[in-house]
């Protein structure tokens, strides 16, 4: 099953399911509150109003979750291929909800940084309460997958030993299109990021270091993770900032972040208009 | 002013107002909903139900702040005494709301980590919207200021390069006693963290290398800081990991976190039981 969030006249989101081209209304707020709320044996079945997926406004799969933990340094290839030895724990940090902006939404580029980088992620949505999990507890956690894009500013996330700062900037950072379930997940499913049509990224999600399941058992070890929190793995190798001369986003360009199997994001970045942002009203999620 | 959070029989919680040794109940869920909804002035001369506070169980003075930033590396002697130079920016990292303890509760130590350590800090607590304010801005903004200690665990802070997963175990952290608002914070203030009554931390909190104000500016440069949030803006020097043989909170142990004007901090630090962790509810703000 793929589940979306649509944006509705009036700034409203509500869940619903991806039937072919058409998404079908659920009476939830957003995918979010689905996981918290509903049963994902009865939305499999049901009933409602129908939008077009193609042409549907989509918000953040999950509007607001409460936690978004971010995993650095987790694609063994990379890591290897840098002559690195392969971590013994994950790498840790977080992002606010706030950063988050839907699947075809723009991405904005905030006059204080000019170094904004694309990093390609598989996210793994939550869909029950954990705490310190075993394996099996651990997989049976994870609701489905969808795909985001840590869009990272790297003059910030450097400007001190902590990579936070570069990580939450507002309206950076795509998340959707769809959630996946685990059973409809291909096998082999690449990863690929792409930057004006040009291949920037591409590697196998199954060659994270800490698997999905190895990560919501290592996080639940430190906190309670519940049904609409979303964990980032992690990005492959060719992102801007490691070029020889460092290669960022520019105003116009579209920022295409794609998986197998779930769906792609498409982003066009745009430079922040300060005026405009106060302005703008986020996504309002009327559980 | 000072404000606090008081935890009722059935589990709900009330802001108040503290008159001397009485609190009284202001009709808010806490003192995070009264700084969303209320009105600072109103309050002032409010009349309520009336609790003893010396008796009064107190939750974390926010309960749930969206956003809980902490700050690294922070104090100008501790930094100057290392021989390190002065940092240029702040070091920001992110704490979730279910690390808070009430400034009475007992300290969790999970059986996971046997080098929990304590960080005295001056928390600041936001009253306003604001979004890259400026210093006049950032200055209305600030609500006031509390205790926090940002217990630490530490093998897990070193385990990555990024500290975040020793910093947001769950019901680790007090704040509190009570929220005071900045015309009644004394010049001079001390902060003073005591491990079973001996000092281990003293200092006073002028000597921040980015103050209160500075910090409200730089990280809502990043993004909006809402009513409720909270920054924790770091901690001086005299923390047990940089002790020559290290030095770590045991159970049964009293953490005593103090800032004159605000208050203490009081909290006996307990081995975790894991078994009773899943059975204790966390405080509820029915807002």
């Amino acid at each position: 099953m793929k589940l979306t969030t649509i944006r509705l006249a009036g700034g409203a989101t509500v869940a619903a399911r991806v039937d072919g081209d058409t998404a079908v209304e659920l009476g939830f707020a957003d995918v979010g509150d689905l996981l918290r709320r509903g049963d994902l044996g009865a939305v499999a079945t049901a009933t409602g109003a129908t939008h077009d997926l193609a042409s549907a406004e989509l918000a953040p799969v999950v509007v607001a979750p409460a936690k978004i933990v971010c995993v650095g340094l987790n694609y063994r290839n990379h890591i290897l291929k840098m002559g690195r030895e392969l971590p013994e724990h994950p790498t840790l940090f977080a992002k606010y909800p706030d950063a988050l902006v839907g699947p075809r939404d723009e991405i904005q580029l905030p006059p204080e940084s000019d170094k904004v980088d694309w990093e390609g992620e598989l996210a793994v949505v939550i869909g029950r309460t954990v705490r310190r999990a075993d394996a099996e507890q651990a997989a049976a956690a994870i609701a489905g997958y969808s795909v985001l894009n840590d869009v990272t500013m790297r003059d910030y996330q450097y400007r001190s030993p902590q990579w936070f700062q570069g990580k939450t900037w507002e309206r950076s950072t795509p998340l959707g299109p769809v959630l996946v379930t685990p059973d409809e997940m291909p096998d082999g499913a690449q990863l690929v990021t792409l930057l004006d049509g040009e291949e920037v990224q591409r590697t196998p999600v199954d060659d994270l270091v800490f698997s999905a399941v190895e990560l919501v058992r290592y996080i639940s070890t430190i906190f309670t993770l519940n049904p609409g929190d979303v964990i980032a793995t992690g990005t492959p190798g060719g992102v801007g900032h490691a070029r020889r001369s460092g290669r960022y986003i520019t105003a116009g360009q579209t920022l295409t972040t794609r998986i197998d199997g779930i769906g792609e994001l498409v982003n066009v970045a745009v430079a922040e208009q300060l005026d405009a942002a106060a302005a703008r009203e986020p996504d309002v999620v009327r559980a």
